[in-house]
């Protein structure tokens, strides 16, 4: 062997008995594909990957992600020989290292940086939370189609500023999980050539052999996807997997799925090619055998033999500091030469806003007949997205129904570029067709949110059901993805129980991160996209009707900017004492509305309290709270076409909530209204019931 | 033409423009596929599908999904014209029809069996309930599934009592939806040639064609999952129709595609083949146009021609009484000669329980190191099904983390059979190997259910992010799917917070029609198992931990029979006036007991109520739930380890609710507890604390 061939050796050696021994000292973890898969990777980061480690947030950096998200200790101990440093939350680089030798010391316990699962914003240079099976996978995707529209919109003629590629490391976990297929789909029509999925194929999974569930043929289904092929036979042959990369390099109208044979728990006599290799501790052993096979000395913990941290130093370190030296020089000359592209990239780079972004918002006049939110949403989402040209996004198959296209012909589709384009599709079009694939649509936009665009996605709200698992990867990684529910309640209609969401609001409301929105009326829309695209660090639901409901009189009642508190008070008795408060979110608002109007009539003091979004209003002082919601007033009616589930930390024991405990029906709004209770009459009894009621208990 | 020939083009114009008049009458609804796909549906029936309209429960029918749920005008004209009769909840057949006539024409409006989407149990002849795209193929392979276990377990030479098939129309959106990749893959495994799923490709969904975004080669896809493929080139061509389905039958080592090539909107001249036909009525003008093309008088409304309706009657309606009369014939025999096996099917098809089935139910010893909730409820399992051979199922992957295998080697892996079979798989076995596929294990177990098998679907609690949308339609199709969620809290430890489940009691809570059971100890999961035996219309989810928890002593605390109520009083003041209510679920209901003890050697009364089941416990009494939460006691502590959203239900506005609001940590179990203040000490705090705000309040 040559020297350098040994020196290689070294250093995947040193990536497996890290990751052997990180996970052996917590008694925890996933040591096999880590053993199994590290030339793959070894390979990649130092031949291949254009990353510095000492800056890694470089914006042309590659990504890498790790899909198969339990194979932590693997990307932990290459954070660590790479020297990645650390970044602070306004993603400046520090002095610190990302990963040190104590945090893999300490994989898995409280502190260290070495999670059980890697976590974005917790460990720099991880570049998505991975863990779910699929995830991973189809973020990647979104980071590619960023790449691809990042290039088309802001290279110019001798400055490439944007020409990085995506890499994915998969299990075959990922492949079988229904997220991936989409993905993969669209990745395929779309032909994302800077796309790389390395599908670490080890044939074992929890329950046993692969050969018990998944014997579909994995490289003929990515080929009918549109993707170009590559295997490798064997994980260990780093000429075959340099030609793989290179294979994938040179492939310019499609993305690559590498599929390399390997040996999961590779080098464990005991234990490898056996699930026993997946998910826990080799025992200590196996794990003196393991060290053995690999030259190592078999007492020896945490070891990294001589050279092998000046290897990486040369390789990827050096290759990384070049590369992004060179591309300084390039950012400050094209700040010359197009300052005011040059300002957008800066400014979304930090997640900022355009001067004026907000300065065509319009004001909508009282109308009762009125305006579906979808529709007002439509209107404002096409005023901010004029300003800012980082702000794009689309539809699970429903842009006309959501109304969330991008009107203006100049914007255009995504779309790979093609001679007979009668799309007019193009990498700049800020149209996305995401297709009937809600849950990879929802990965994708964290994908897009992670090279710092501002993604929306859309569909019907019902459809969140299928995206969940996406969704709360936004919520825990703190992007502020951009979702649009439409057609959210019963009132939708005709359609039916299986189109109505009942336990959405609440279900959504339960996950910690998430702001739901879901305004009353078209002025509370333009107020929640105020909020919504202020936002840095969270993901918002805004949540909006099919139906028409009535732009409220805001000379009457309170101005709409009280959205911005999560709850505010609409309509108050005159003495602002009033007997009996009246919440409720979205489309029943102005039922709430009509009630307040007859009970005045009928000298009745109500207040309606607009509560949009149950998370901002949480955010603010005891006092403001207190004000909006006296605790002395407990005759409290909660109106809202919803599950009543968790209403009644607004309500208390004794309130009232006229809302949902079944499913919905198929008939007209109205009439599903009706059947449901959902007329001003029901909230004025409910308002007089509960006035009684604590009336009797003074 | 022969009169055949134009009988037949007669009877699927009738089903076109009935499903015309139908949307256009509700001026609500999907017109296009029914007009496209009409032939290829019309031809399955007439000429194919088994099924004997007076007895639409026959357990030997095949089975017609229609996964493309929104083109239910296309179900329910064939369900009217075949002259499908309803049956009573109980499956006992009916004089009424399924569908009338009026039902067709108040399509869409309340009370109609023409609802939106089909609905299962509320129309007769809708197998299962669809609409959210990808659901019905996917449940299509449970029905599949359940003919080769029922084939396997109780056919007997000369008794071929179940050979049906399963068939499945589907959309773009569904080959989309990766629900559908799941179930393809698995079911190419199992290679259930019983399975014909018939592709509707008209190439148009709602943004438009699908040459915006799904350009794959669907063929070439379900050929890697070593799907059988079949092209028709034009859906009005009867005669190829006819040699695909035939075909279909004719392949028995595998699952059958077939890729129909259709118009959307066919006959509408200005509609067709656009996204326009799809979700709207077409419009008074556009009817009288395809009308004409139809041949049919312009101005007639609901029409059925002559002959039409006895055609019908001549075809499907005398086939399937003559197969139905034969079949109740060999299982009138098959009863005298196999009286056993005959009895477990009479049994099964009623969901009823054999005789004994809980005759082995264990009792556990109190333990206070304990056992993990998912090893007593795995125990349990394995008693019960040796008493019920259709109690089956398995996990997404897992089974050996959530102890869901069923230990015995005689009840082996389903499996299509083989020669060389390691595994010792066969179509009769109980351990179900599902893959990383929680969506499509979820609806598989649903179709399971539908085929009157009783099947579990396990996993870790956190994945119920990926298949809500399958758990959702089993509480709306009202049947007994359960569900095995383990690793259920914070408390799982080094896995962190991808792996922690935070919102999800909460969201299960608020679906309508589950039931969430989280048990506190062995014996309570005994009980629980008790109560989820005898459901007949409910699914539930049974929550369990990954960590060993304490087995209670039942001598000193109260039975834990009280599971069955869904919350009751575990350990109280002994003159059962506390000063203090303790509430928890699951694991935390120790941690209260703990603290109960410490107040009372303080001389403080508390009252620890253990609350497995909400949706059990509302059911109760109203005089039941306030002896167990007498309303005067407002000092009130939950513990649990999850989102406190939805808690204030029982603790009302000044109650004390330990939980979280944050995702979770990775670190070992106790420094995680910690960490978010999971220790007695702290509810013992906070029950001292609640007691002196109550007490001020008086």
């Amino acid at each position: 062997m040559t020297d350098q061939i040994q020196l290689d050796q070294l250093c995947i050696n040193t990536i497996r008995t890290l990751s052997i021994d990180a996970v052996e000292k917590a008694q925890s973890g996933h040591p096999g594909t880590p053993m199994g898969a590290a030339p793959t990777v070894y390979c990649l980061w130092q031949r291949f990957l254009r990353y510095d480690p000492e800056h890694p947030e470089w914006p042309n950096r590659d990504r890498f992600v790790l899909s198969a998200g339990h194979a932590s200790a693997l990307l932990y101990s290459l954070l660590y020989l790479s020297g990645v440093k650390a970044t602070s939350p306004s993603y400046e680089v520090t002095d610190r290292l990302a990963v040190t030798l104590d945090d893999l010391k300490n994989f898995r316990q409280a502190g260290s940086r070495c999670t059980g699962h890697p976590e974005y914003g917790w460990t720099s240079g991880v570049e998505t939370t991975t863990g779910p099976l699929g995830q991973g996978v189809a973020v990647s995707v979104g980071m590619a189609i960023a790449e691809r529209w990042l290039a088309a919109t802001y290279n110019r003629p001798s400055y490439e500023l944007f020409e990085h590629n995506v890499y994915a490391l998969c299990s075959d976990g990922d492949m079988m999980e229904g997220i991936s297929s989409e993905a993969a789909s669209l990745a395929g029509h779309l032909k994302l050539a800077n796309l790389c999925w390395i599908y670490d194929d080890n044939n074992i999974s929890i329950e046993g052999s692969t050969d018990i569930t998944f014997t579909e043929d994995v490289a003929a289904r990515f080929a009918a996807y549109g993707w170009h092929v590559v295997r490798v036979d064997d994980a260990n042959d780093l000429p075959l997997l340099t030609h793989a990369y290179e294979t994938f390099l040179d492939t310019h109208d499609r993305p690559t799925l590498i599929i390399v044979r390997s040996h999961i728990g590779y080098g464990a006599p005991h234990k490898q090619d056996r699930r026993e290799a997946h998910g826990e501790a080799l025992g200590p052993e196996e794990v003196r055998l393991a060290k053995e096979f690999f030259g190592w000395d078999p007492d020896s913990q945490f070891y990294v033999p001589e050279g092998v941290s000046a290897h990486f130093k040369a390789q990827i370190g050096s290759r990384g500091a070049t590369k992004h030296a060179t591309w300084e020089q390039l950012f400050a000359a094209y700040h010359s030469q197009y300052p005011d592209l040059a300002k957008q990239i800066d400014c979304l780079q930090l997640r900022g806003l355009p001067e004026n972004w907000d300065s065509a918002l319009p004001t909508f006049p009282t109308d009762q007949k009125g305006i579906a939110t979808r529709d007002s949403s439509g209107k404002v989402l096409n005023t901010i997205a004029a300003q800012m040209p980082w702000l794009l996004g689309g539809a699970a198959d429903l842009a006309p129904s959501t109304k969330t296209e991008l009107k203006d012909t100049i914007y255009g589709n995504f779309q790979a570029p093609r001679q007979d384009d009668n799309e007019g599709g193009n990498y700049g079009g800020r149209n996305f067709h995401f297709g009937v694939r809600e849950h990879a649509m929802c990965a994708i936009a964290s994908g897009m949110s992670l090279s710092k665009l501002r993604p929306y996605a859309a569909s019907f709200f019902i459809f969140t059901d299928y995206c969940r698992a996406a969704i709360r990867l936004s919520a825990m990684m703190q992007i502020p993805v951009i979702y649009i529910w439409t057609h959210d309640s019963i009132s939708l209609g005709e359609d039916g129980p299986t189109h109505q969401p009942i336990e959405h609001l609440a279900s959504l409301r339960a996950m910690p991160g998430m702001i739901v929105l879901r305004p009353a009326d078209a002025n509370e829309v333009v107020e929640a996209w105020r909020v919504i695209m202020q936002l840095k660090d969270r993901p918002v639901c805004l949540v909006l009707t099919r139906q028409a409901i009535a732009t409220l009189d805001r000379t009457k009642y309170a101005h709409a900017n009280g959205v911005s508190c999560g709850a505010y008070v609409l309509a108050d008795a005159p003495d602002h004492k009033p007997d009996v408060l009246l919440l409720a979110t979205g489309s029943e608002v102005s039922l709430c509305v009509t009630a307040y109007e007859q009970l005045k009539s009928e000298g009745i003091k109500a207040r309606v309290v607009s509560m949009p979004s149950w998370e901002l209003f949480e955010n603010q002082s005891r006092e403001y709270r207190d004000s909006v919601l006296p605790p002395e007033i407990t005759a409290r009616v909660a109106v809202e076409e919803a599950s009543t589930f968790g209403w009644e930390r607004y309500t208390g024991f004794d309130g009232a909530i006229l809302g949902l405990r079944t499913f919905g029906l198929s008939a007209p709004t109205k009439i599903v209204e009706q059947h449901f209770g959902f007329e001003s009459a029901h909230v004025v009894a409910a308002a007089k019931a509960q006035i009684t009621r604590s009336a009797l208990k003074k």
